[in-house]
């Protein structure tokens, strides 16, 4: 009786209580409240809204229907990042080791790919052995040890999230600002952290396109984080193309480590450093963001950061030999360089056309259940601005066979779009909003 | 993904096909459509609304999800009656076997008690042996041979319709016109009717209160039937109070048969006979409203109304002699009188409450699995604008025992409003609609 009298109330544009949404979560985490009426109340909060008071209370409610991340004893401070998703992202990768090299916990909780956007946990599970189920017991043991763990969402953690998750996946209620913002902050307030950065995509290939809505999104995460004592910064960075060249599991595993050696390509570096710095300034570790990059910079430079990410793969299973030796990586049995059609600018780099061109081939998942290929994908060396002669590589597909080679070709044929003027890209990073409000990012 | 695909599109207000509509109703009635994407859609079409196009599509899919009763050879006119559902309105026991004793087939198929309204089943099923479970084909035999046949909704008969609407039940959908519609007019289409006359309730005790929505409501369900060349004539009925006098499944078959005999309260036989002359005139069988009122009073007192009643119990495996003698329905263990609490006028007769009393008597069901005791209920003799002095019987309760008669008192003394001054109550008969509009009703 209780979520036919929520859904009405939701229904007719009507506030549901904290204490309310308290017992939902809890009901709807043990089996009492079926799903389907959970999905009629997801649908009304979606076209009726929650207030702040109400996504407040949702967050609260979903992140005490779990446990949580215990902070360690040792008193180091704990931070994470989060990105709303995107196109050849492996920030994670990178951030996580070099981060934890520095002196600062990183309880690093990522999800699977799911549409045209890659995930963190898909990437890591292509090096052989790589395991991130651990326990939640495990995972604190690990970070207190090695000051990281890359895992997924513990079905300890926010179960009712896990399932509130699923069910707005598959009954198109994912782009709603508040069911977004707790359910990404019920998550990571679960961790126990003692500050969080956001980085929030916009653009064609983000989740949410429009920077008004990305803007509210950070705003709202920000004062739900504050409320719980967990200071949080976003930055805003473009998802009009991919992130750095390597699009597929295995292909940005490689890339990542490539990144932690210092040879990252430069957008992937100026994301990483940017909300690398944000994270060390919140941990209280650097003073302010210039010398924070000159920490990490020196991190990368003496090979600490590299072999933090080693040491982190020995104690989840994997093999750490793949940090100098990235061809142990599993390998594409077929690829082949995709040419300019024609001389011009590239004018676009679409990431959804070539998220789904990643599925097309087995490397991605359209449902929960599917299992990904790692060693599919793309390598793209154009940029947006480029030019390029007719022929002139921009990229390599690597494939199954000779068909997935074709769908690869024929997606980038769709992603990549070459014009006679050039479109100005968004700016890599274009806004910085803490809960002092955003304001325009300045790269000095 | 076809259900995905419009969840988005109706979420976003947009429009949702015929053939989509129609995949959609069949996949969902084969259950192939999980219930929470049915949920969330209904929640959008609840909210966004649907077109008049969209409706008769959504009707026409779950009409085409099943079965119909095919048209007789025989060449009889087929009508029958629809009530959007009250307290104490046991109108369908009286005309269908009096409408069927003129000449006219009506294959009445009823719905259960739910909530705080009454159900012609569960009042069939107080007679001993009644059997409401026929097959179509049995069905069909029975109304060849007798006129009538007085069944529940077949499973043959709009599967999608009967499954989406035990979910709009659970999810708080159920008070949408265009859901609404097309639910009674997909089940009323697969009757094979020649006419259909639509019993619209008003006020506080119908599904939907408020009069414009009523009339609304009324003209989608017309325009429906006019487009399936199936003629309707609504009338808006009052029920800001109970229909009758009695309220209570065998209480309420036991009034039916005293109108069938000419004995029954006078609002009650002027809602049947105006719905009646409707469905003969509609049927062609009386020239007129008038002189098809003649033909039915003179069934009632020449005993072939009751006659034909007799006849549909005995073919229904019922006991035929109740309608001679209606003490061998099931009977109360305990009965009080209710006495006006204090002197005043009777100023309201909240239909609600004496419906959730009856509920909370055992009379009634909140789940579709209970099961009601068919005994209890209310003879409320008292009506709107009476006088009362005080400890003047107003009402018999009947229960299973001494706390049933408690709880019946309670019930009553919220439902029974005294007043200084006598409120008007709603028109009986108010409007009647037709494909042309609406007007004022008549009564001559």
């Amino acid at each position: 009786m209780l979520a036919h009298r929520l859904i009405e109330r939701k229904r007719d544009g009507a506030r549901i209580e904290p204490g309310e949404w308290r017992a939902l979560a809890l009901a709807y985490a043990k089996g009492h409240v079926p799903d389907y009426q959970m999905a009629a109340l997801l649908m009304a909060c979606f076209l009726r809204g929650l207030d702040r008071g109400e996504t407040a209370a949702l967050t609260e409610a979903m992140l005490l229907s779990g446990d949580r991340l215990e902070r360690s004893e040792h008193g180091r401070p704990r931070v994470d990042k989060h990105s709303t998703g995107g196109v050849g992202d492996k920030v994670s990768l990178v951030l996580a080791p070099l981060i934890a090299s520095i002196g600062v916990d990183v309880p690093m909780m990522s999800g699977r790919s799911l549409g045209h956007t890659g995930g963190t946990l898909d990437k890591l599970e292509s090096i052989p052995g790589f395991r991130t189920d651990l326990t939640l017991a495990e995972a604190r043991a690990q970070i207190d040890l090695i000051g990281c763990a890359l895992i997924g969402q513990s079905p300890e953690i926010a179960p009712a999230d896990k399932k509130m998750y699923a069910l707005r996946d598959a009954t198109a209620t994912v782009e709603s600002i508040p069911l977004i913002a707790s359910s990404i902050m019920s998550k990571k307030l679960a961790e126990g952290l003692t500050g969080l950065v956001l980085d929030m995509k916009r653009g064609s290939g983000a989740l949410l396109p429009d920077l008004e809505r990305v803007l509210e999104l950070a705003d709202v995460m920000i004062t739900l984080g504050a409320d719980h004592g967990c200071p949080c910064v976003a930055l805003v960075t473009a998802m009009d193309r991919p992130l750095g060249r390597a699009c597929g599991n295995a292909l940005e595993v490689e890339e990542a480590i490539l990144a932690l050696r210092g040879e990252g390509p430069p957008d992937l570096m100026e994301v990483t450093y940017a909300l690398g710095a944000e994270m060390l300034v919140l941990s209280g570790v650097s003073e302010d963001l210039e010398s924070a990059r000159l920490e990490m910079a020196s991190a990368i430079a003496s090979g600490k950061a590299a072999e933090r990410f080693q040491r982190i793969i020995e104690a989840q299973g994997g093999n750490p030999s793949v940090v100098d030796d990235p061809a142990i990586l599993p390998q594409a049995n077929e690829c082949e360089l995709f040419g300019a059609p024609r001389r011009g600018f590239v004018a676009r780099i679409e990431p959804r056309a070539i998220g789904r061109g990643i599925i097309e081939m087995g490397g991605g998942r359209t449902r929960v259940e599917d299992t990904a290929d790692p060693t599919v994908g793309f390598v793209i060396t154009a940029r947006p601005g480029d030019w390029v002669e007719a022929g002139e590589p921009m990229a390599t597909i690597f494939a199954r066979d000779r068909s997935g080679i074709s769908s690869g070709r024929h997606a980038l044929r769709t992603a990549l779009l070459i014009a006679d003027e050039a479109e100005p890209p968004l700016p890599l990073i274009s806004h910085r909003v803490t809960s002092a409000g955003h304001e325009v990012y300045r790269t000095d």
